[in-house]
């Protein structure tokens, strides 16, 4: 043990009486010495990552770890390339079942895969990272990106920015919640798309419980405490609701007694709810959700306040909790950069899901679409889609790197291989307990098979404890589901 | 359902063209009528419970959720009081667990039990509740605490202040780290007594692991972001240490090959760890935990800065992760009482429990000590002590109550029963994997049992199962151990 050693010597540096003001960490000369032979010297690593020489791996920079990302660097060969990956997050989000989350249905970390475990090659190989940080800006001319980042308010002397030098650069950076330019939405809602948004929702919704249970607060303000309003009627918004409805029939009843009869979900939707499905699963879904109490609502919210939300005829809507899952838009990121962009704003791809006006630069997963020169339409900003492009990106890639094209430049000229073709599995929603709905149309206008009820709920589950990526946590969901289904959910605020 | 009746009734008003704005929730006369007669009037409510009348259950207040005040919670007969809590957090910690959050060992879930399972009265009696809340002083003249609702940054007009008329009240909140007014303690190190300590620690520690990752910083601040400072030679600071060392050998070596070389742990102890207990159990200790790589250092800590400590002699420890656990003294709240104190400053109590100067006022755990009058030694602020109280003093108030006494005043003159002897189980502590000791000696200086190694080991991990109190709890910790054991720990930072 290399570090031992370092002790050993510090702690007769310790003893040393010439020296007044000692330091038990600050590294001697020898050590730093011992040190530039382990690792790569600190000189080549000061301010980032350089360009590869022809000897070496060559390196795919991977912007995001959502499903498009974490994907591409699952399925990459990292005996050809080695793989830095640069996010805010060291893991991803399995999305789908973030909505279980909040009430304590599931457990936070049984929906977040660490990167690490997704490709152990960014954890081991000398060459392969993950940065926990936000790329600020792409210089697409000398194959690098520039990053900063993130500290998360801990102390360090300045915002560490840094350099990478990119063989191949993968943006997959998502895209973030729209709020239609709503004032108040993003001070006063909380949206459903990270870890951290669960986690906010059940802080809150455990703290309105017990505030409307303090002596001396007024049935209107209970009221108001307890009313939580999810606003947009998608899968996200549905199978939060349904969640919810699920908590307030089982485990409020039961461990909020006495406040239980002034709790109330609504959802507001502008148009109809899972307006992608069959009309008759939208009809069975409107109907189970009513039944279980939700009340839905038809409306536009034109102004978001600390206490309520006001929409455009005018009605007032008191709120306790207030979520926000309308659907997604481009990022600042995104807007930021100077290359074609599809007609909703999204990054322009090919069929190959290349951008066209740059060398060896790749777009997935919801920052992307197609440009309207492929004649294609852009692809809705789903999981399932992204996951999709992401397979199919490594495979270009381990194609591309087979052929002697990793190098940055070195794959001009070269066959692109089959384009991109995007065929739709179905769509799947849970609306509570026991209930769900299984679209395996390919699209709206097609026919094709229709599931509601206890066995399409059935499918739900099996179809997601099969995607969940690792054993650990398809073992942790599974163990989730078992425990709530037994002693019920877990209410302790922490 | 009340609620869904008046949402119809509410849809009827939405509708009507006479109100230009509308409210969803605003309560109508009849709504607010029908809730009168479904739970107490508001006017009874407002401002608190007041005193109840004779020929109601006599109420029982608890100050604090720790073990002393759960024990007790939880035996008391529901059916002869009514029970309210006044708590900060709605959920026990299991302490000696705790260590084990910080490195993913265990889940923060598995270690906190919600009051409402210990106690599943308080969440259905009328007239028993949990109010998140802290308590800012007592009338003992006029059997009343005044508390404060804790509101943890959510809108609410004022903060909610109420008064709780009692019968009996037990004083059971606890103490506080102690920092011996140590310059910096609070405001740069971590605390080891709750579990969004823990959670604070184990981001800091993967953030710590990332930031050291990220290309340009220096070996030193590598050597420096990696150094997890332990203060404080208990069992807790061992437990940390231990679980720290573990993580290190098992999961950092593997998920962080980079930076595997830099992370290092020491342990700083003014005397000798774990000073309680058996010369060869202590001798092992120390021997194990420097085989681990947890370098021990004797020390007295002077000044914490933001990046360093300042040891008395001059050294200076620079740190990237700084977790104190030297012990606790008397928090705000009991020095504001005024009441006789043990000699350490804890409420003074009589053998019975009793504070001796006031009337139907009971005082158990970490905040109260033995009055020098008793002729008894201040018992050691132990989970073992606290658990033992609140057991004999939920029987004591049962038996008091079944002889007529539970309503205030009611006791006067009543044989105090037994005393409270307190008879110490043994003493327990991991020091990292698969080796613990136990030491089930009655005092330090008594002879009887001392075991080190995988046999105590054994008997921590059993004896911790059976007495984390729900079985839901006890099935999630024995499931975390096995998946720690099979898939190594969790490492998502979320």
């Amino acid at each position: 043990m290399s570090w031992f050693r370092n002790l050993i010597q510090l702690s007769t540096i310790k003893r040393s009486p010439l020296k007044p003001t000692k330091s038990i960490v600050s590294p001697s000369l020898t050590q730093l010495l011992q040190f530039s032979t382990e690792s790569e010297s600190a000189a080549t690593r000061q301010g980032g990552l350089g360009p590869t020489k022809g000897d070496e791996k060559p390196r795919v920079v991977v912007l995001g770890s959502g499903w498009a990302g974490c994907r591409l660097i699952k399925d990459i060969d990292t005996k050809m390339y080695d793989v830095v990956c640069v996010s805010p997050r060291n893991h991803m989000v399995f999305t789908p079942l973030l909505a279980s989350t909040c009430v304590g249905t599931l457990e936070f970390r049984s929906v977040a895969e660490p990167i690490g475990r997704i490709q152990p090659a960014i954890s081991r190989e000398p060459g392969s990272y993950f940065f926990l940080a936000n790329c600020t800006g792409v210089d697409f001319q000398n194959h690098a990106v520039h990053c900063q980042t993130v500290t998360d308010g801990v102390d360090i002397p300045d915002p560490w920015s840094f350099k990478l030098s990119y063989d191949k650069l993968v943006i997959a950076s998502g895209a973030q919640a729209s709020t239609f330019g709503i004032k108040g939405v993003k001070e006063h809602a909380i949206f459903l798309r990270e870890v951290h948004h669960a986690q906010e929702i059940r802080r809150k919704l455990l703290l309105n419980l017990m505030l409307s249970d303090v002596p001396g607060v007024s049935d209107e303000e209970k009221l108001r405490l307890l009313h939580c309003v999810v606003v947009g009627g998608g899968p996200t918004g549905v199978e939060f609701s349904g969640e919810l409805s699920d908590f307030i029939t089982r485990d409020v009843h039961q461990r909020y007694a006495h406040v239980k009869d002034y709790i109330r979900v609504t959802l507001i939707e502008a148009n109809e709810i899972l307006s992608s499905f069959d009309d008759r699963l939208r009809q069975y879904a409107t109907k189970q959700l009513t039944k279980s109490g939700v009340r839905l609502v038809r409306g536009i919210v034109k102004d978001v306040q600390p206490r309520k939300i006001i929409l455009t005829d005018g009605t007032d809507v008191p709120y306790g909790l207030l979520v926000w899952s309308t659907g997604v838009g481009p990022s600042g990121f995104v807007n930021s950069l100077e290359v074609p962009k599809s007609p909703s704003g999204r990054i322009g791809v090919d069929e190959w899901l290349r951008i066209p006006s740059v060398q060896d630069v790749f777009s997935i997963g919801d920052c992307c679409g197609f440009l309207e020169s492929t004649g294609k339409p852009v692809l809705p900003a789903l999981a399932q889609v992204a996951e999709r492009q992401g397979k199919y990106l490594a495979k270009q890639l381990n194609r591309i790197g087979e052929a002697g094209g990793g190098h940055a430049n070195a794959a001009k000229g070269m066959e692109p291989g089959d384009p991109f073709v995007y065929k739709h599995l179905g769509s799947m929603a849970t609306i509570g307990r026991y209930k769900a709905l299984v679209d395996l149309r390919q699209s709206k206008e097609a026919k094709g098979l229709a599931l509601a009820g206890f066995t399409s709920w059935f499918i739900w589950r099996s179809a997601y404890l099969t995607r969940v990526i690792s054993w650990r946590n398809r073992f942790y969901v599974a163990i989730n589901w078992a425990t709530t289904f037994v002693f019920g959910r877990d209410i302790s605020r922490i």
